[in-house]
């Protein structure tokens, strides 16, 4: 049997409308409310507050007709887990794997997803991160616009989907992240203010007001976000959380939410006897995220790094619009490799001011290193990959420089072969006024970088989303077969190789040449050798250092006594005995 | 000769006009501009932006005509200072005394303040700490509306009036702490918006939007404030300042403005060889203020201590009303006593959260100790000290209170005798339209408690400064002269007993009994026993702890057997050999 209970503070009345009757609910201390009688699993309901329109539960374990429609009672103790034995690799180790639901497979399910768990095995995968599965607007998104925040998305495969999933990735020996969304919920159906002041006045997002953290009653929000957490972590088995854009949380409290978070998790971490992760995806640059709460951190264990992103992008396609303005130098790189941030308390011309700050000390298993991610790729107009800005051989060197960095490797669906599908921003909201606003805002944004309206793909329409499935038959065509042995085997390398593991930047030696463009990057024994150039050059390096050639991404890389000869864009790893 | 510059950053031309003169700027990199011949000391110059009308120098150095009218150049070495052998004393063994330029004494001026300056020394006084002295709208104000942050208010004496208040004090072993704002500016006469992205879109502050610290130009206004920091430790020789409000502070960038700005204070120290202390008013609780950088920490040295304050003055007085509502039980005081926080990481009522997090570690001397300060008197409706709400007996208790207290303790002007005078919410705003709206502000306020408009006073009204003038001859007559005489006695036990100025709050030992009303606090040897009730009682205390007394704050008290017995609203301090 479920407890039906609701959090609304200000609410003068509230009931449940169960079938066709309105039950009453009791008031319970904290402003909640509560039916005394509870009710069997699969019951469906809705809360009318103040006599209003029957409305779904903030807390809705499922939504079977949609993110509109009444909640249902779940009875997560009903699954059938077959993962009892089941311990999560350690994140350093790891080597993730994000992924969306609806475009990674045909089916656009949590069933297809698992039809294609054998290929992440084989490719050397330790982690899947799935993108937001709460529940959304529509059939198709992101899902970074979710409002059934405890809800698997319907269209997935609901709960017993979800569940499926983490129970067939725990037997493959894959441990499952996912991405929830805590600094903003979707513009359609988020009716958390029915219930009570989830929302700042005080603050604001790039979504509108802020979530409340640290005015009245945030003790109750941040504990709705927190139990969400757990919730995952708890009902759906899944082993860490990524938790998205942490620079939209504003809190000035004394303890902030994020740290509130991670004791909350560590507490459960030492209840269950689990390994449980928590991902910051932050902008702020601020290693006090990631940093133990013992020594004034938040707690959270690693974070990406948009940084290492931004400079191995800029350098790999020149590109200097918008963020990629503050990058482009080969040092900017190097930085980053050093130091987990290129900008750690330097002036950024992009954001007109100092930004960061010196991670001292930190490991580089603190931070999630990628050549591209859903955002990077599906942020452009287009929804291009790197490969196709910068061609498969570039693209190999990217990818050697990504699994030779100190950072958690992750790569983005389809990666791994150089997916020839795009994966663009597309959405399916029911409002067809918001359908619009969310077209011509996506046209307006890409204008001012010289877009014609009728060249930016429209979010709503259905090919947007198509286009974006991946192709699983293409990894048997060149260049991806190839793209595809490349990536097998710099995860071979990674994972054989103990120095390419080690967390300690301090350690990293790096020399380059802007004007040359060539990249050396040393890691003990072993060295990565990059040609980012279209000329045929030698990178220059005393015999004892060259050692011996362990990959080449390329035909024609010769080792001399006077150091490497690499052809156009290409990069070799070599190992040296002394 | 002194240079003329401005940060301008958005500005298409800046001029400077001197006398009939209008003379273009030049630009200068990172959006400054400056004139490329410096001018005299003295000479009067304004601002022309873009065509505009003249407008002050957001860094004038005097305003000599009011916040409306020009700037004028001050030449800072030009001043006779004595005080090259100064050290001051440090905070952890001081004794602070709060006050206002403007009513301290009958003529409102710094030179008036000087006139005081030995009995403050006879009295024990270690630091003074002035009211915000920046130029502000008219001729009296509390000085929080200031907008000339650089320039030490005209009527109160100038330039050359603050230098020499600082020096007779360096002259008698005084140290100065200056009230800085630097969360918002007043309404009138605020021209930095003419300048530059001053203030934030983002978030807001009680006073509207809040202060750009972490958005795009955030670089520049950090400087602006970490700069007029350094202007008056440097160029005034103040030996530390007490920053307004800093919950109003809103920065979620990596390195907190509070740090950046403890940083440059901490050079400024390495470089002149002076003790500089940074106090700041929080309404927080975070730890994190006080805490050093080394462990994530902001670096300041110490905070007041508003919980410490309201858990006392519910105990005195019984109010209820507003944030009082949060204290009241002897054991709020207890825990502040024992935390430095009573609210550290519980929920508050009042603010309807958790509020506030353990100190761990800290010790009480980064914390203010106090019975009133300006606000906690002048936000009364009629601006009541404590005495004038619980009479001279158990304002005698509450200052044993505040001397037993493991915190630096302040008094606020007048405290000392109990002065008969109220410290009301005054202002002068030359804006008529501002004059009524903070007036009918006013009465809004206190609407809400119960008051009439016409018994509100108005605090545009010249009386209602003026009533809040100190009268120093009232210290001859009773009860003044016999609160006087108890101040100066709890100031030399504190000033001799090791035991009293101890911050290891875990060596504090408290008990109290609520419904009785007594309260015992125990540090070392010396224990202080108060009597809060109206009906003559036995504190019980074994013989061995009772002691002999030290000192008595009434008649009648006498050391028994089995305790103290303690007349209605009185308290004894003993000192055991044992």
């Amino acid at each position: 049997m479920n407890p039906i209970r609701v959090w609304a503070p200000t609410a003068k009345t509230v009931a449940a409308r169960i079938g066709e009757s309105i039950i009453p609910l009791d008031e319970a201390p904290g402003g909640w409310w509560r039916l005394l009688q509870p009710v069997p699993p699969g019951t469906d309901y809705a809360f009318v507050i103040d006599g209003q329109s029957p409305v779904p539960d903030p807390r809705s374990p499922q939504l079977p007709y949609g993110i509109h429609g009444p909640s249902r009672t779940v009875d997560h103790m009903a699954f059938a887990w077959q993962d009892a034995k089941w311990q999560a690799p350690p994140l350093s180790s790891g080597i993730v794997y994000e992924l969306h639901t609806g475009t990674f497979s045909e089916k656009g399910t949590f069933d297809g997803v698992i039809d294609h768990l054998d290929a992440l095995c084989n490719l050397g995968i330790t982690h899947i991160e799935l993108m937001p599965v709460n529940s959304f607007s529509g059939a198709r998104g992101w899902g970074y616009d979710g409002v059934g925040l405890w809800a698997p998305q319907e269209s997935y495969g609901g709960p017993d989907g979800m569940k499926r999933l983490v129970d067939a990735c725990h037997g493959r020996g894959l441990a499952v992240i996912l991405d929830v969304v805590y600094n903003h919920l979707g513009p359609e159906g988020n009716y958390l203010a029915h219930f009570g002041p989830y929302f700042a006045d005080h603050y604001t997002s790039p979504w509108g007001k802020a979530v409340n953290l640290d005015g009245p009653y945030s003790y109750e929000v941040r504990r709705f976000f927190i139990d969400n957490a757990l919730m995952w972590l708890r009902d759906y088995h899944v082993d860490g959380l990524r938790i998205d854009a942490v620079h939209a949380f504003v809190d000035i409290s004394a303890i902030h939410f994020l740290e509130e978070m991670a004791c909350a998790v560590r507490r459960l971490e030492a209840e269950t006897g689990r390994h449980l992760v928590l991902i910051a995806e932050s902008d702020l640059n601020d290693p006090r995220i990631v940093k133990p709460v013992e020594s004034g951190g938040y707690g959270l264990d690693a974070q990406w790094s948009d940084d290492f992103h931004h400079a191995l992008h800029a350098v790999l396609t020149g590109e200097k619009d918008g963020y990629y303005s503050d990058f482009g130098k080969l040092g900017d790189l190097a930085r980053a490799l050093e130091s987990g941030f290129a900008y750690d308390g330097r002036y950024s011309g992009f954001r007109k001011r100092i930004h960061g700050r010196p991670v001292c000390g930190l490991s580089g298993n603190r931070f999630l290193g990628y050549i591209q991610n859903h955002d990077q790729i599906g942020n452009r107009a287009l929804g291009e990959r790197i490969g196709h800005l910068v061609g498969p051989d570039r693209l190999k060197v990217g990818a050697a420089i990504v699994f030779f960095a100190p950072f958690v490797p992750m790569l983005f669906q389809g990666e791994e072969w150089g997916a020839s599908t795009p994966f663009m921003y597309f959405t399916g909201h029911q409002d067809p006024d918001l359908g619009e606003a969310v077209r011509n805002g996506r046209c307006r944004e890409f204008e001012s970088f010289g877009w014609r309206p009728e060249d930016v793909p429209d979010p709503q329409a259905v090919e947007t989303f198509e286009k974006s499935i991946l192709q699983w038959n293409e990894t048997e065509q060149e260049p991806h077969r190839s793209i595809l042995k490349w990536y097998r085997q710099l995860i071979t390398l990674r994972k054989q190789v103990p120095d390419l593991k080690d967390g300690r930047m301090d350690r990293i030696r790096i020399r380059w040449d802007d004007s040359a463009r060539w990249l050396l990057i040393e890691r003990g024994r072993h060295l990565l050798a990059c040609n980012l150039s279209k000329a045929r050059q030698l990178v220059p390096l005393s015999a004892e250092k060259t050692g011996f050639l362990v990959l080449c991404s390329a035909d024609g890389i010769e080792c001399r006594a006077d150091g490497l000869l690499l052809p156009p864009d290409s990069a070799a790893i070599t190992h040296s005995v002394f």
